[in-house]
């Protein structure tokens, strides 16, 4: 039986650049975060953000939100769980958990994309290499469980 | 009768480090601009963030939301809506419309925060203050419509 | 007697988002500060930088430095000063000072800018509206001093 | 005989948050780069600065440059090469190179730091531990070479 869902995790530090005068993160900065850890995602599915620029698409952010239960702190290893619906559609829903070291919850957040074409600026249908990366991700995720 | 919300408006300008290499404002700085609308609203109140800040409270996002229309580019003037309940409660819910030069709707976001004791670090009581300063702005935004 | 200099001042006021866990502005952000300055100066000359990236150049950073004196602080008024040569060469050198609200000195700065053609990547010699405008802005500085 | 300069490398991935509207990274970033960089290069030396801040320190920068030759673009993975005196002094004196995957060098920069005590705001002279860290890392580093 396949996966409803892949997921990924990534790891990323703290800067100091990234804290404020309330000695945490600031809280625009997890909207960041999110983007480092759905790129690696896309990475790890063997289509880098990068090769879809350059197969003719962006991916802007339609809608983005986030819960905050902790502040992260400088120099914190922040872990960052990305899961995604393994089915392909027009849009990308992301959900992602931020944990700390000790595996507490930090952030909530979930972020919709759009594929849209470069040279009109128009939503359109996802590539058929976005399909098949997902489809290898998800097949190479059940073997190893 | 009585408003049930407070508005206010105020203006910022698209800094070349707000955007990104699609050319638009990148995503989380809205919610960087959603602070700045929310800092100038406090200050028309007669309360300044900083102020609140002294009195020993924190004000940390418990939620934030946007939905992105269009993207904002470099060196626009872009007008933040900012509009709340004229009812002060314990958590802050603000909404916010950003709009570009030509009335387009670019962003819609959403954020609540808390008012957190400085010194327990927990969720408190907004002071009296702030009942207070919101009162005063009501009561001068009906008067003067 | 011509002015040798040119110079122009702005203000903004520290975000939240500019500061770090030290609880003052981190010191990347003065970078942004100073574009900003710039960017508000040549639209004082009458020549904004967008204006000139329509015209087919790009402005960027070859140096920047910055000597960091005091901290500022959330929400406060700054002053930005920018001073350039009035006479205009092939790259723009442009000093700042970054002043609080009771004159002290926070933060000296430097920037060079060379102007490159869009279309070759390349340096270029500035447009001829460059220099107009320059020379429009030192006469009214010559004629109100 | 002793080195005279402790060197260490790190590497670093441009987000898209760093870029800006002409498609390479802001020139304010390579700042918060060059923080990352020496914060790896304190915890390699076994002194992690958030260590520092525990014994009682800041850290703050009295003066940063950065001389700017390339640009770096979108997702690609940037090393960043760190050097230092060996023997430790009142300031930091940190030299930084940036390059890019086939070597080309980005930026050059530099940064001074001073030990600042967390209590008196005021300069100090830098901890023993911090003496000792570095004594122990340039060991390491002639030993293996």
């Amino acid at each position: 039986m396949e996966n409803k869902f892949v997921s990924y995790k990534c790891q990323l530090r703290v800067r100091y650049a990234d804290t404020d005068a309330m000695g945490i993160v600031y809280y625009s900065k997890y909207l960041e975060y999110f983007e480092v850890a759905r790129t690696e995602f896309l990475r790890a599915c063997g289509l880098p953000y990068a090769a879809l620029e350059e197969l003719g698409f962006f991916l802007p952010v339609m809608e983005a939100s986030a819960k905050y239960f902790r502040g992260a702190k400088y120099d914190e290893m922040l872990t960052i769980e990305v899961q995604m619906p393994a089915e392909p559609s027009a849009r990308l829903s992301i959900d992602y958990k931020v944990l700390n070291e000790i595996g507490e919850m930090l952030v909530e957040g979930k972020t919709t994309l759009a594929f849209v074409d470069r040279k009109t600026n128009k939503p359109t249908r996802p590539p058929i290499q976005y399909r098949e990366a997902l489809r290898r991700f998800t097949t190479t995720q059940n073997e190893q469980e």
